[in-house]
């Protein structure tokens, strides 16, 4: 994490370039990207740290939210030029991401080290049938709107898909209700070492405020670069969406993922690895629907390529949590559907 | 249960109603809806009745059986007057009701007065995995005729409807064999309370003969009513045959799921959901089919959106009912599932 | 398997028969099938004595590799012949046939005999999330391929069938690697009964090598007639590559998998019949697509009937097999699958 750091030093780098007017989007794209990782990091930090004084509801609450602001920034920006096959894309790009690239990584390299990890298998089970549950629920319209031949009116997409995302959000608050309140003895088998807090809660706060404008600063400058740098490198926004945002996005939360692993702290990988993707498809997908609305509403409706991709990731990280102990293998398994994936996205 | 009998009051209105040629279809639905509901309710009370006679396996085999009688009587009309739309759909919203708004009410409710419920995972996990053989051996047929593009004569469809009628009969009367006889052990770890029985054997049978009797009578006025009520109210057919239809045949044993939920008895409301989408599939559709060629052969092919959400449904009942227990979550999930489905349906 | 043997007499009859130039296609089909049927028990034989001498690492090796050399030698003679329909029939008919057809008749054979068989879960999950993983890898460019509308190059399908066949031999000797280095102390939970060779190692050498040719010339044989036999029959060439070729070069394989379920082996059993799928994907589908490079490139791309097949059957496989136990009911379910499969694959 603190190698992370370093990259700080992208944040004014981006900026001064985009105040001389740099034409160049590669470049603009790679400056911006490479400021929003560590800022992504600083929040998360900033976050555990104003969770020592708010206690650990308030506390898993906000981890919880902000766990995925970095993207949700991102999306909104993408929204707001009308990218909405960027923005759906990395909503499935990072289901994908996650579940596929972090937990196998996580399941490699802590397999390497350990042999056979285990993992609280209980806990693992509520987060997976929720996210078949998630998967299958976001699914549902789409396949539908793929086998109707027939042309539908846009005001019926546009009422299903604020329904589903209504539907998903009540969801997300019921599965925070269920953990932090009526099931929360599920969670606490292990006691969380609790430590002390190394920052003030005022300097927390301000770092968090910080962050957070930097990452918007940011994502402006990464979200006005995609268009003309796919122009010139050839490169479809699709696959822009669908692996390089997320990996942007997600790549402060993936080293802590793949370092608890190798701490053999099995439990703490696969719970940021689904826990991320739940949020992404609960709360991060709907808001983006509710936000669309805005400026041009945005529908629920992902391609076939992302729903083959997020219900095969699903479905295989299912029976790969499903006994409880992970190997090196496992993780090889994983990464190597992201590989086959990813291929695929190329040749489209 | 008790409650129920009120609405008996139906029956008579119904069939004045009928007799004095009420031109107002949608009033005649819902008056024939209404008295199915305690009719059904009075054939299960009536059998369950018998069983205490017959002894426990010539009674299993007379619930297993009449369990989904009103179902068959229903769609035996329907297929009469030839509305095939609206018997495929009621198969499959039986399957989809009984697991996803059975089920998740019953875990819903349950769960909410019982924190976490266990259930007998031997006994689901049988019901279960046949529940996914069920689904697939009824979906392949159909998946390849929509795959397939060129026209096929009519006579292949027959052949392979009535083969797979035939196959999927046989697994049924060898599922009973498998419960009844060879593997019984599994089915008998809690010793059921036996009870006397409340009716003498005459009055059960006569009861079970009058309550099919009427059945009959108000199927016909119910299924008269679905073509002039659905022009009528802007719906279509198929909504009624997925939702509506299903909702009816099953209302009584859906309220006894629900009320042994409450009484932590889970594995008697699984038993209820599960068995009963198991008893469509293997007995009820393949009864249809035969039943069809009297008249005009049906064919076993459903549409894709049936296909989908039944394959859906069965995919996340068998991952919720794998660990053995349940919460209100996973009942919540079961329901919101549920409800995606049918706003889908609604923008069709 | 001693029985078998006589069908040796076969050989020669069948290469008398090619060298008088008998103009019968379907006989000569039938006499070549039912020489090779032995010639793949005694290479199956011959590995197994070579395994005596060479250890168990080298021996595990040979036996994994030339499990499946029959199908490899008659696929090698179908893509010589540009008969790719066929060779890819073959490999998902053995996939089909190796879960549904042998795993059923084990699980339905064994459990007559011993009520509840049970064997070593954590052994079996193994190889069936690996199992999952493969065939998800194999149908994703697949799903993707039918899915695009548009026309798209050959040379983007030859290199992502190439890529696709380069992962799927990386994992198959990584997971060798697992399974005789990192983590076999899974599997040899139980000692194998080792035993005496009964033939010297040069004679069980020699078996091999005259048992291999015989098989390629047998193969030449049997690939001939394919085409003249399916014209003379209405046969499809699909249906001789998804059921006829696959039990041809599995038989012996699969009478030795019922056996070993007889007698209460069943994890013998499973692991041949899960096993032998995975090499089929892993190790025998890449070498193909190798292979087809010297000929014609041949894609990896299977058809949708091929396609919803295979993930029917790794699912439904999975779910019988995750309980750890297996049942008469469970065994008839997978059969009931193969002969619904079998009875679509007819109509079309």
């Amino acid at each position: 994490m603190k190698y992370l750091k370093i990259l700080l030093i992208f944040v004014p780098i981006s900026i001064i370039c985009k105040f001389i007017h740099l034409n160049q989007p590669t470049v603009m794209f790679l400056l911006s990207a490479l400021a929003i990782i560590p800022l992504a990091g600083l929040m998360g930090e900033a976050t555990e740290e104003i969770s020592f004084y708010s206690g650990s509801k308030i506390g898993g609450f906000l981890n919880a939210t902000f766990g995925n602001a970095t993207e949700l920034i991102i999306s909104f920006f993408a929204l707001k030029e009308g990218l909405f096959d960027v923005v759906k894309a990395s909503i499935a790009g990072s289901v994908i991401g996650n579940i596929l690239l972090v937990l196998g990584a996580s399941m490699f390299f802590g397999g390497i080290k350990h042999k056979n990890q285990k993992f609280n298998r209980k806990v693992v089970e509520v987060s997976s049938s929720m996210l078949i549950f998630a998967v299958i629920g976001l699914s549902i319209p789409a396949i539908f709107t793929h086998t109707v031949k027939s042309e539908l009116l846009n005001t019926k997409y546009e009422f299903l898909s604020v329904g589903v995302a209504i539907v998903m959000i009540v969801i997300y608050a019921l599965s925070l209700f269920f953990s932090f309140h009526t099931h929360k003895d599920i969670y606490s088998s292990e006691p969380e070492e609790h430590g002390e807090p190394n920052w003030s809660l005022k300097k927390a706060i301000i770092v968090l405020v910080l962050a957070t404008l930097a990452i918007a600063a940011e994502s402006e400058i990464l979200v006005e670069s995609v268009e003309p740098m796919t122009h010139a490198l050839g490169l479809s926004e699709f696959f822009v969406g669908i692996i390089l945002i997320p990996i942007i996005g997600n790549a402060a939360e993936h080293s802590t993922a793949v370092l608890m692993a190798m701490k053999n702290k099995m439990d703490v990988a696969i719970e940021i690895a689904i826990g991320s993707s739940l949020q992404i498809i609960l709360f991060v997908a709907p808001v983006l629907i509710f936000l669309s609305l805005i400026f041009k509403p945005m529908s629920i409706i992902f391609n076939e390529f992302e729903l083959i991709a997020m219900i095969a990731s699903v479905f295989i990280a299912n029976r790969v949590a499903s006994d409880g102990e992970s190997n090196w293998l496992e993780g090889i398994q994983l990464l190597a559907v992201y590989l086959i994936i990813g291929m695929s996205f190329l040749i489209l």
